[in-house]
């Protein structure tokens, strides 16, 4: 089949085998599957941190010398079963599902894995227990989104939020926007983000915030100070990723806030404990959701209940995936790009 | 009256003007005062921290060009009332207090403040509605420890401790020895201790831990998983307070395991986020107690219920606080000195 391969840190399109299904497993042709910025992370930062090396705190633990076939953010269409299957859905049913194949035990990850291509493929194995059916009326490309959705949705549940947490979102990518939705469909109000991109301030808006901030301009911090007592808790989420970000949040954070580590910052990064020790603060770093927080997001977005469909600003087909990376990579406008292996 | 006073970055005994007593204040004789880290922080970085710069995080905001007498973990003695006092106890009654003033509206400190002396003077002035009572039966010294003790008991309840969680204190200075009495009298177990002296671990199990490890000889790390189910929620209290704990403790830290900073470094530091992405990690800064949580303290050690004595290493005179100071700095076996300036 053909894919999309992360070979010797670089992208190349290139002939795979088909995964063949295992026992309770299926194989599905990809219809969808969004670009994250963890696989623009995985690219950049293979060289040295593929691995499970020390900076990487133990993700990635993978051979850098083997092929990958990434791509994590899935909606995919039922070709065949595996042994010891229950059969569930009928072949052509459209699917969602964690990128997770539980086989010996233990999660492994489909996208991450030098064993389970992902969705940058035009075919996969999931785990026919993980399967979620997508309704007749729910557009693929809008199902495809169910995951990064549920890392946000994730995120703001970490928050534990309580009814007078004013919020501030850092970076309005896809994490942000994200979370951004999940605030909104919570409740929260204010909801004050920042970003550089002109694009990605009117993503936010068009997600739920409340304002968006071109933090060249003026100081989100001090936007989100005028815009809410000085007294009234604050919850700030930390999604741009990169060194020094999480030492300004807690320069500027008011007392007692709650600063949510949702970036993946993969190099050393330095901090003032002073800061932290003064004011009381709490750093909560976040990653992923469970099986449930999937569910639960993949019902708000088949009820109408999430909004998702802002963040898809880009389509290509397999062999556009190494340009759509580098667009990513030096474009901050952009939401989210998906990725669809049968294009026309 | 007899003081040991910072000027210029280093510390004199001289004579300094008794304080007066203003509205609602009470003159106090001091009886004992203990030496605290952030005394002997407050000396080694006073050229560069002290006037609230960036690093500081806005502690300390007091003119480092005038006179400074410390102390703030005392027990005084009555001696006489300022006008607009309802004279609660009669003079010569002994008294524990937060040291704090309250000034037009706010709380100024005692013993971080150019106005108003600390403990390593005879006389301070102190606010009467924050005095408690020292009974007969508790020796003066015992009292002088309220405040050190409310640090922990404070640094405890921000841990927001469950039944199950496992406790890993990291360093068995005073704030490591007040966090282990802390979480004794909350019936916390195990209770796991890691310092690099004989003496403070051998105090570190007088105030209440189950185990205590050398980490030149074994992993506290190591220890803390090998007593504790990998499941076991984990609560890891940073007591060191100097550049690159924090990092360690988050890269051995468990998952979802609450790290609770108390101790104070002073400097820039380093982390690595993926390594609490990863793992979840949550890191509560924590700093100081309220009054409340003050009174709670004075009162249990009142009635007996937490270990204070194991405490005490050392007594000195006015004219011995100097020496004090640099034998804290340079030997990591003391508990708490304790000044006594009318000392015989």
């Amino acid at each position: 089949m053909r894919a999309v391969v992360l070979r010797n840190n670089q992208l190349v399109v290139d002939d795979v085998p088909v995964p063949q299904p295992g026992r309770g497993e299926v194989l599905v042709k990809t219809l969808a599957c969004g670009i994250c910025g963890t696989d623009l992370h995985a690219l950049k930062f293979s060289k040295t941190l593929v691995g499970g090396s020390r900076s990487a705190g133990g993700m990635f633990a993978i051979d850098p010398t083997r092929d990958i076939v990434m791509g994590h953010e899935f909606c995919a269409e039922i070709l065949d079963y595996g042994p010891g299957t229950r059969r569930r859905f009928k072949v052509g049913t459209r699917v969602c599902s964690t990128p997770s194949l539980p086989r010996g035990g233990a999660d492994q990850g489909i996208g991450y894995s030098t064993e389970h291509p992902g969705g940058f493929g035009e075919m996969m194995r999931l785990c026919e227990d993980n399967l979620l059916e997508v309704p007749r009326d729910l557009p693929t490309e809008v199902a495809a989104l169910t995951e990064p959705m549920a890392v946000g949705y994730h995120a703001v549940l970490k928050a534990r939020l309580e009814k007078r947490d004013a919020s501030l979102v850092i970076g309005c990518g896809p994490v942000g926007l994200s979370i951004i939705a999940a605030l909104k469909r919570k409740g929260a109000a204010p909801i004050i983000a920042s970003d550089l991109s002109p694009g990605r301030r009117e993503l936010a808006i068009q997600m739920g915030a409340d304002m968006a901030i071109n933090p060249k301009e003026k100081s989100p911090y001090e936007a989100f100070h005028s815009h809410t007592s000085p007294r009234r808790p604050a919850v700030i989420f930390e999604c741009v990723g990169i060194p020094g970000i999480i030492d300004e949040i807690m320069f500027h954070a008011p007392r007692d806030a709650k600063i949510i580590v949702a970036g993946l910052c993969m190099e050393r990064d330095h901090l003032y404990p002073l800061s932290g020790i003064h004011k009381e603060l709490n750093l909560q770093f976040v990653v992923g959701y469970t099986g449930y927080e999937f569910a639960d997001t993949f019902r708000d977005i088949r009820k109408g209940k999430l909004r998702v469909e802002p963040l898809i600003t880009g389509k290509v087909g397999i062999e556009g995936v190494p340009g759509a990376f580098q667009e990513l990579a030096s474009s901050g406008s952009h939401g989210k790009i998906l990725v669809e292996p049968f294009r026309a």
